[in-house]
């Protein structure tokens, strides 16, 4: 190979995989499923199951045991509240983050809220939209941070965030 | 008043209503939560929390109590499982129907899991919807009983509904 397989890094140690129980009828879902399990391999990261260990979910942890990954069956408490990558294969979630955005624009899900969810048409893309994720809140901290020092005033911070 | 409010009968003791924490930004839904709440009473139907007693929730529970309807704070087991009946106010849900209609053309859904959701866009039909509400099973049950009487053949019921 001319190219050598430079091994990426990540800052998730692992993620955890929701996906159907089943493969789908349409062959996109299924490669998708596998390539998602290659990009996990590739930065190193952990795969926790979400999911039964067949259908998409099982070529999932298939491609990461089979590259040499790690296969944990247990969802973590830590895992939970974290950002959610969506692998929007062929525009699978169009239709519910439409109804997510109009969720927002007519009050029921605030933005910062909404700002949780990326996605992705591939798999390469979605992780590393996920490695450069900034939550709101540490946005906003940073922002606030920034323009106390300029200005020297106060914010109620939490009622900024809750807004 | 010429014409009397006919007390409307229910096959539901009681049903368990899920809504917006927050009454959100269009008048709309309020005026939708408040219609609900009077055609359970008008049916004698009991209310179930599923939600806060704040928001979209509140306006429900509120239109239920000084209905003089019963509301209960706590989900029973036995109400899950049930059908779902979606009060699609105003287009609200269409995105999230349109979702799990690809979901159902993709594989990732049974039709019959798809079934169980009825919606409407005014409280009203979509009462009266849920009450005239057929699980699929129950049809097929029926459907199959039909067919063995009149052709005398065996079926695998479980097979068929898990198609």
């Amino acid at each position: 190979m001319e190219e050598a397989q430079v091994g990426k890094s990540s800052r998730f140690k692992r993620v955890c995989v929701f996906c159907g129980s089943s493969t789908g009828k349409r062959n996109c879902y299924q490669d998708a499923a596998v390539e998602l399990g290659k990009e996990l391999v590739a930065r190193k990261v952990d795969l926790v199951y979400g999911g039964g260990s067949i259908g998409l979910m099982g070529l999932v942890s298939e491609a990461v045991h089979s590259g040499g990954g790690h296969v944990i069956g247990i969802i973590p408490r830590t895992l939970m509240g974290k950002e959610v990558g969506l692998l929007n294969v062929d525009g699978y979630y169009n239709s519910l983050l439409a109804f997510i955005d109009k969720a927002v624009d007519d009050g029921f899900i605030k933005p910062f809220q909404r700002h949780i969810i990326v996605s992705s048409p591939n798999a390469k893309d979605l992780v590393q939209k996920l490695e450069e994720y900034v939550p709101v809140q540490d946005a906003v901290v940073a922002t606030l941070r920034w323009e106390k020092e300029q200005a020297g005033y106060n914010f109620c911070l939490q009622a900024d965030i809750s807004r």
